[in-house]
């Protein structure tokens, strides 16, 4: 089954809005084992997108499009949909019983462009919608599919999940690709590459698909082969042989993300954590809450971005910040020791450094950063050399200090791998 | 000039990677008065390109293609252009002397696969780039161009910035589009489009272009005109229009975030701030430090995720706790009042929520959210009912927050607008 994601809107091609929906369905569809081929984004206008939806049911079996169903006077995707199958609006009841519930549930009145919302292409479908007043449409033509869904995301992942990957998964017999990822944090792309040429060289040898897929510091690595018993034997033990060669690097498989990882072993550990950040200015501490149920384990954080705050609420002496200034092993230390303290947990991990793009220095440039974790009785420090952008930095800060934690969790020796 | 973005990578269309590059280029050329009519997502896949690169050069002037240029063994662009431009590869000196400069800089021996890096198509402009091993790639044909560029954001940035935009702005004779965008917070599409209705009218009346962008927790507002005299002062005075309308939720004009409008109100008054976070763990304060420069507004803060951090390190009165329960207001003032106090900061925003999934109670649901300020005599605290999406809930409470202080910075009573 080959698939093409069409989103729609002006908004998505003059960049006020990222495309994160595409991201999101293909990852979804790819683990049904459909191949997504074609992502495209065209205007808010009419001739656009009658010429994308032809071209789109010539070379795919299934068209999923996003966007311009909104009840304000910009969106007009429905109107063209039906000029497209030649088929005109109707009233539907569902749709406007809904858009009732949903209003009264917020307490707030149904407005004459919500009832709008209810009128929809007399052929389709009519896909319910529990998170908004957009209901989905969906169409079939000539043994092919056509779904039109709202842009807001989570209305859109709500249809995907309930009405249209059961509908399209029974329609077409999808044929499973079989694929691992496996997540490393802390080296690069090229470094990777040389330090398992030789595993490489076999899987590719065997026929198995390989790719590196880098985003700021970390890089996924995905193996692919066909739905057979050998090939997946074969996949799974190079995924083993990789982690092996790479013990303080590969920290998971799959979508799992660094922060739920590193939640689930303390959560097997019945451990807690803190964080002590500077120039994080708390994106560690955000990403660990951002799991659902990390209340568990996590306790809280300061995030001491002034020196001020780190003497003062923090107590890293004075004549520490004097001696070795602010990004420093012995500071980070100090953050590190006395923050487990102050915030009562087993481990904290603590972060100072310069993210840039100013206060950089001959011996501290730009992309320097100090991260420390203390445990029971132990200070671990590690110094890092980032880049020059303050985005990026911040970034790999995290991912860095929660493998770092990671490592001295499991007792994972980073320096020795 | 129109404009069709390719973007190379199986890793976009399986989701495992966003692309944010899109949104980006699409930003920076509707800036310049161009186009971008198509963005097209394609496999890492030799016929997949030969075919865009066909179907782009018919309907746009200049094609923009990133991703594939890596090093690694499952990058094909390159060859894959050439063949298309019936040309091959050659080696380039400068490009080779840029690898070595930026594996020396970095401290890093170069390998084997870094130096095929030097081989470019004979026929090529050649792009430097100083931020990657990867030049971008500018070809001429019949009037046309097609510009290939690595798909890491902060190299392809670059190339944009310092040679694509500059040489396709100076071929294509630039015809720009005026426009204006309004930022919004705390008020979703429909109210606003019922609060400005004759405004909307009136504006639609005039031939100008309107358009609601919304994203969780702010709506962007955006009007377009031709470069004409009269058009462009009537597209200013609608601006100003709405913004009289809707003095607490109009934040700003353009790509100015909140946290940008908010830093520059306390550089200009002088004044510092903190805050107190419990359910957005650290996330307001990290979009504070995410601005450069927050170093002279910004002094810390306490994420008080449990409510032991909350009374031991908060003083929160434990009498306070078991009365109201952390979500509540009097909780929510007491962490903003204290706060203020132990980070010694002029004003302090305090958040106390629950995020979901779970945690809520009939009286409390998931998406309640209490957001208190304290400035100097004054603590003010609002509640607010968001959804059941732990990340949408946090986003929102995070923008809520930040436009609650520009409030309370500005002396705007949100309460009476």
């Amino acid at each position: 089954m080959k698939v093409e994601v069409i989103a729609i809107g002006d908004e998505l091609l003059i960049g006020q809005t990222i495309n994160t929906n595409a991201a999101w369905m293909g990852a979804r569809l790819a683990d049904l084992g459909a191949s997504v081929e074609y992502c495209t984004v065209i205007r808010d206008e009419r001739q656009s997108m009658l010429n994308a939806f032809e071209l789109a049911l010539k070379r795919v079996d299934v068209v999923l499009v996003t966007g311009g169903l909104g009840p304000t006077k910009d969106d007009i995707t429905k109107k063209v949909i039906c000029e497209f199958f030649d088929t005109r609006l109707v009233h539907d009841e569902a749709t406007l019983k809904n858009v009732e519930a949903l209003f009264a549930s917020f307490g707030r009145p149904v407005l004459d462009v919500n009832v709008q919302q209810a009128m929809v292409p007399e052929i389709a479908t009519i896909l319910h919608n529990a998170h908004g007043t957009a209901p989905g449409i969906y169409i079939e033509r000539d043994g092919k599919v056509l779904v039109s869904m709202p842009g807001v995301p989570y209305e859109m992942k709500y249809l995907m999940q309930e009405h249209v990957i059961p509908r399209i998964g029974e329609k077409f017999e999808l044929k499973s690709l079989y694929y691992k990822t496996i997540q490393t944090q802390g080296l690069g792309e090229t470094v990777i590459a040389q330090r398992i040429e030789d595993i490489e060289d076999e899987i590719r040898a065997q026929g198995i698909g390989f790719a590196y897929l880098p985003s700021p510091g970390a890089v996924r690595l995905r193996l692919s082969s066909e739905v057979n018993d050998e090939k997946q034997k074969l996949v799974d033990s190079y995924v083993g042989s990789i982690k092996e060669r790479l013990p303080a690097y590969v920290f998971g498989d799959g979508h799992t993300s660094l922060q739920e990882v590193v939640g689930k072993i303390l959560l097997e550990q019945g451990k807690t954590m803190s964080t002590v950040e500077s120039c994080t200015g708390g994106a560690i501490s955000q990403s660990i809450v951002s799991v659902p149920g990390s209340s568990s384990y996590f306790e809280g954080s300061v995030i001491s971005y002034s020196n001020r705050i780190k003497s003062e609420l923090v107590n890293v002496r004075q004549e520490t910040l004097d001696q070795f200034g602010a990004v420093s092993k012995e500071v980070v230390e100090e953050m590190a020791v006395n923050g487990r303290t102050i915030l009562a947990t087993d481990f904290c991990v603590s972060v100072s450094g310069i993210a840039g793009p100013d206060g950089g220095s001959e011996e501290k440039p730009v992309g320097t950063v100090w991260i420390g974790v203390a445990s029971e009785g132990r200070v671990l420090s590690k110094k890092f050399r980032f880049g020059n952008n303050r985005e990026r930095n911040i970034r790999r800060s995290v991912l860095s200090a929660l493998n770092l934690l990671r490592c001295e969790l499991l007792e994972i020796n980073i320096e020795k791998s």
